[in-house]
């Protein structure tokens, strides 16, 4: 089966799913989305792109950011990252400040809340413009010029955005925050209101199944680090339902409450599903039930 | 034995202490005090004033300052306070967030710097310039014009006030904070760094001792008001070690980590002792010691 | 107004709460007592004794009881106890073993399960047949030899004791109990199980008023052991409530699920109520009600 | 390079590190192996055998046995297991019971020691004699029928398993766990004190690189259960260190306290290598290198 079929029939599948789970309302700017939207794009490792549905149509990121955050940051410096942030699962739901407290303010892994402030830090440290560095990768790597920052929801995300000031304020007591919070809340609130299309995010996200290597054959990563991505995406990606999503899945994935998810199969292909309602983990309901049909169909489980 | 005898016997048996313990050092300007410093101050309920060593200099209040800013707040309101915070022992150090999580943003009590936070967020919507109603209380009740807040102090809290800013932030997105979080840390840095002396504090809160009467015989707090605060001074008023304070010492008591502890006599008298070194649960080494001689000698323990 | 006219008045004023709240159902032996009991009594420091409504009607007095066996190892050996088990509030509800854990396997003190489990197990070691030895204490005591085990409610508990047994087991593995977890259980078991009256436990807790003092004036305990348990009821008596109870009452006491009371107002009396509905906290609702409505009408709180 | 070839290479690279860390003595019977002991096994999907070291050498399963009781639990029960243990990574040390107070009592996973006791409680639900039967199971399919029980070390395992059995009471007392506490932990006691060679391992778990398959051909899990199982070694195989094992070597793995570690490349081949010391998280540190640097040389990483 081509993957334009598979599409096809993955979309025919999920769309009584399509409307079902609850969109996220924290912010107005997010609320106002539509429930019955899906869309699914899949871009392979030697250039092309297939897509179905509104595979075309941005939509907020949000956490999906936190996957180009982390790469472009190991990209300018591999070691001393790792010194500030784990990479172990954190076993308790995404914003939790319990084991963060346990740990000396050290987050167990760079895809929760406070190991994601850690890594926009350190890009702020490194870039300057951390957002702006973001952007300017995300759009040279999909040739888009227009991808931008949604200004809206970036001020909405200020505007409710406690609980990260709260877990930077925290991290910084402990010495493990080096920006002023002002700062590394500004970019994380702006990489998180990114709005792209699934095609733009699977396109961006290829150098994950190349082994580090972006599309024009230049390399981003080392192939250990790639693999080091997939890694915590697999264990720490879908925010407390990693342990059953690699279950049902069996891909690395990071999901955003946008109701987006990126997946990876390694050495063939990125995947990009999108579809609002989520489910009381924080994940799309459609977008996850998608992946679970096309890697059943397919056979490409990891394990 | 007469209230300066007393005074000058527990002096010199817990002088050998005096310069043990370890001064606070989180912020440079209390770390800068004399460690061989001690002072101990009574007011009794019928106006009366005695001290022994350096009983008339000013220190840094700190944490006592909770109990003031408690009172001040039921007197103006006595009823919904108590929705925002709790009366229970926080049973974990003091500025512990496992709590304060698990409680969705309601502190466990107001001796507790989350539940200061809260007192003082009370304090600035029922009086507006918080600190400053503060400071006129203290002036007006001890007669001493002179008292004030060390302007150095209070800008080094803020400068090392991440733990508190993530506990406002904390609160504020339970929607437990109802005034801008930068607005409460400004009045709350400012009344931990007022400056007072063990005669103005045991002065200023004879009103504990006199059932919610003040010195001029006006009523601040209702009997039952006054009680509470005692009660609650009891349960929480010295971090972690609260029910070891009670066993030893048998006395509602607040401290503070400048070194003092306001301890509380009721119908009898207030006892301010001060001396900066502190034991690892951050209560004063010979304050503590102090008041455990003075109540074996006095069998004035409330059990 | 004397102890009987005082004792009326207040069983008149809680009369319509007797019958609210929720009877303990965890084990069948409680499930089955008539929620409409209320029985309350007074011992006073002079050997006075008075009481209203069923005073003289025996309940199972379950909690209450580690306050009589922490008195019996604090008599029999004063040091060593305190190494095994502290002395601050819990902070949690009140079998909790997320602080046991924190804290190595020592509980915060000795009123919660964890903690009266490790009292047990001193006794055990220092007189063999604990819960024996409790009973001849408190036979002694009271004069009234036919206190018994209520055999059925000891079977009862042991059926439904895995929360006990895990608790055991927990400090066990951090070698906080010496003696077989069998052994300790089957004696803490035991004393869980005494049925007395609300006369008998007030009389046999006169000591608590006495400061130490037997009602035949030999010593039970030091003038400081007798404080300490008081401040350690007070702070830690009544479950998650202590510091909601001492606010509103104002008195060191121990509540039990069975229904029961045992308050002391050091100097004057001891008072033992008992009515089976209990608050969500597990604390007699007309119980705490009717010590409020005594101290509010004496003004004999503490504070 | 062939198999043979490639576990020379490795275990030559990784023979600096064999006798560093520390050997297990939490139990008299594990402390007396002999620390420069290196065995490593690979059991291809083909039914081809390949070995370095002392390959062929018996040591105490412990933990891995946990993968194995999983797996014929699952084949004779695939549906109910899951409402009594969950599919999550633990994200705290391996024996912890905050999370299990957090989630009243049903496990995070079942390869921490909770879970694995859930699912010991289900196979002697379903068989009867659960390590009995795990037992024939291992024989069978191994061919060698002198695969035996330890007894002295289940003997010393039960002697200090006060943390085990404090786990299946907690559990017990919340209703999720069916059978006598005694009766579970005699069976779980008894399947961890499995002494088998890395050859052994290695060919009785066949079945989870083949999606299922026994060797002969049988089915013994459906293709969908196998995946589950190694993605639950994934993400909760190696204690506290999932992620990070994740990140070096990328394989489903599951590490015992007694050295061993059994990895499984899905559709390849089944790897058990073992060497006694161990690291601060309890994996072999000379086994996790050997599974690292087998990876690195192949290529074989999932990811």
């Amino acid at each position: 089966m081509d993957y334009q079929t598979l599409l096809d029939n993955v979309a025919a599948e999920v769309a009584p799913l399509v409307g079902t789970g609850t969109v996220a309302d924290y912010i107005p700017a997010l609320a106002g989305v539509d429930p019955m939207s899906f869309g699914m794009a899949i871009a392979d490792v030697d250039g092309g792109v297939h897509g179905v549905g509104q595979w075309r149509q941005a939509f907020s990121v949000q956490s999906i950011s936190k996957v180009f955050s982390l790469a472009m940051t190991l990209s300018r410096d591999g070691q001393t990252l790792w010194k500030s942030v784990g990479r172990e699962p954190s076993g308790n739901p995404f914003n939790s400040l319990v084991q963060l407290e346990r740990e000396n303010g050290v987050p167990r892994n760079p895809l929760i809340n406070a190991g994601a402030l850690v890594v926009t830090d350190h890009l702020v440290g490194l870039a300057g413009d951390a957002s702006g560095a973001l952007l300017d990768f995300l759009r040279s790597e999909t040739g888009v010029h227009t991808i931008a920052i949604d200004q809206d929801m970036a001020a909405s995300e200020a505007a409710h955005g406690d609980r990260n000031a709260s877990l930077a304020h925290f991290m910084r007591s402990y010495g493990n925050l080096r920006n002023p919070v002002p700062t590394v809340l500004e970019h994380y609130f702006r990489q998180c209101s990114l709005a792209m299309s699934c095609e733009e995010v699977a396109v961006a996200a290829t150098f994950l199944a190349r082994h580090g290597e972006l599309r024009d054959g230049r390399r981003l990563l080392t192939r250990s680090e790639a693999k080091q991505i997939n890694a915590v995406m697999l264990t720490c990606g879908t925010y407390d339902a990693a342990g059953d999503f690699a279950y049902r899945v069996g891909l690395p994935a990071k999901s955003g409450v946008g109701g987006g998810i990126l997946a990876v199969i390694p050495r063939r292909c990125t995947i990009c599903v999108w579809s609002p309602g989520l489910d009381i983990q924080g994940n799309s309901v459609a977008g996850a039930a998608a992946l679970d049909v096309f890697t059943t169909m397919t056979g490409w489980s990891i394990f």
